[in-house]
């Protein structure tokens, strides 16, 4: 069982899919979600273009704000972060003029926030890229892959924990 | 089993790969597809920029295309549709200017298909993104992960159906 | 048991990752890669965009450096190439112009070396796209799925090996 460490940072509202599509689909162990955008405290999405509008700076903090609402939503899905038993692959999208090179400094902002929550179990292999547009001229998305222990694993180790809580 | 529902699809054609790889992997109950191309009902690719040549409505049509012409892969490589489980992920890249916004509307052109042949179990996470080039400067490709029902799990119940309807 | 063929290929050293990633994450019999760069015999990235400074032939170069990292990293992760049971998935990113449309014939560069090294096992779904840009300005990336063998049924497969010859 993992142990989420969210210290010092807030899960946005679950954002909900803006087509014909979900935000996550689990099955067989394996949660696959969508590409998750930056919301801000207000719920505007972060857009523009890095390297245009917008700075590494900004690129960054965006990655951290996706990175935030895709754990929300993985919260959500799987009922607890504890079912989480470790990231795998991380896909980072950044809208970007050509010529833009600090792709890995953006998502890295995103990285980081898993790393933080899940420690090792967080750690991830991870492709950056920059793409010459996103829906709804977003600045970028966060896709994951995850790998998730089974409900029945999860309440089996609450269960142990809670025993020896008891006992 | 899944009943997947062709009612007023047509499928085309299986397009062969042009280069060296495959169509789709099927491997331990996962179907990893390649990316899937728009092709005309006289299998002419569709081609060109959406937010220059091409307009949302002519990207949409696109990526229905690009979807027939992935479950016709998929039919090819699991002998029946009815061996889908069920959608996992896809992925949408559409060939757009800078700029261009509307990916999520294109792409659902895909999902919808997917949607329509197989119901829930057609549902998926998904990224659409924008990309500045693609192969033979076709106007979009749909890659798709999709969980599968063995063979053997198949014959199964397509038996047991069977008892069912003589029974 | 796969038994590679390197013959004529020399498997340059791991390269680290550039960010807050890991190289590649196995798991369950599944090895996600990063995208893998193209390193040149001393080291150096392969930068530039296709279609601008560098020609399909530069960019089939590039990809077949790509597609040797990534095996480099695979045969570190793994101990051995193998433990490879069979590619599934290539995603390849091509840094490109707008209307560069040979993204196939550059990306075959890396496909190629896949298959000449692992056969059929080596056969696999791909998506190639165009990007606006790539962190580093590097030229093109190769990400990879990977289905692996456990390694106690690599052992025991090594060891039923030495048996027959030594018998």
């Amino acid at each position: 069982m993992t142990v989420p460490n969210l210290a010092g940072l807030e899960l946005p509202a679950v954002f909900p899919p803006a087509g014909a599509y979900r935000s996550a689909i689990l099955h067989n162990g394996m949660l696959h979600t969508a590409g998750h955008i930056p919301l801000g405290a207000d719920g505007t999405p972060v857009t523009g273009c890095l390297g245009d509008m917008l700075t590494v700076a900004d690129g960054v903090a965006a990655a951290r704000l996706a990175a935030l609402s895709l754990l929300a939503t993985v919260q959500a899905e799987l009922g607890t972060l504890e079912r989480v038993d470790r990231f795998l692959r991380v896909y980072g999208v950044v809208n970007a003029t050509p010529g833009f090179a600090d792709h890995t400094t953006v998502i890295d902002g995103a990285s980081e926030v898993f790393i933080r929550v899940f420690g090792e179990r967080g750690e991830h292999a991870r492709l950056a890229v920059g793409v010459s547009s996103l829906p709804a001229n977003l600045a970028l998305e966060v896709e994951a892959t995850i790998a998730v222990f089974s409900g029945a694993l999860t309440r089996q180790h609450l269960a142990a924990r809670d025993a020896r809580i008891v006992g």
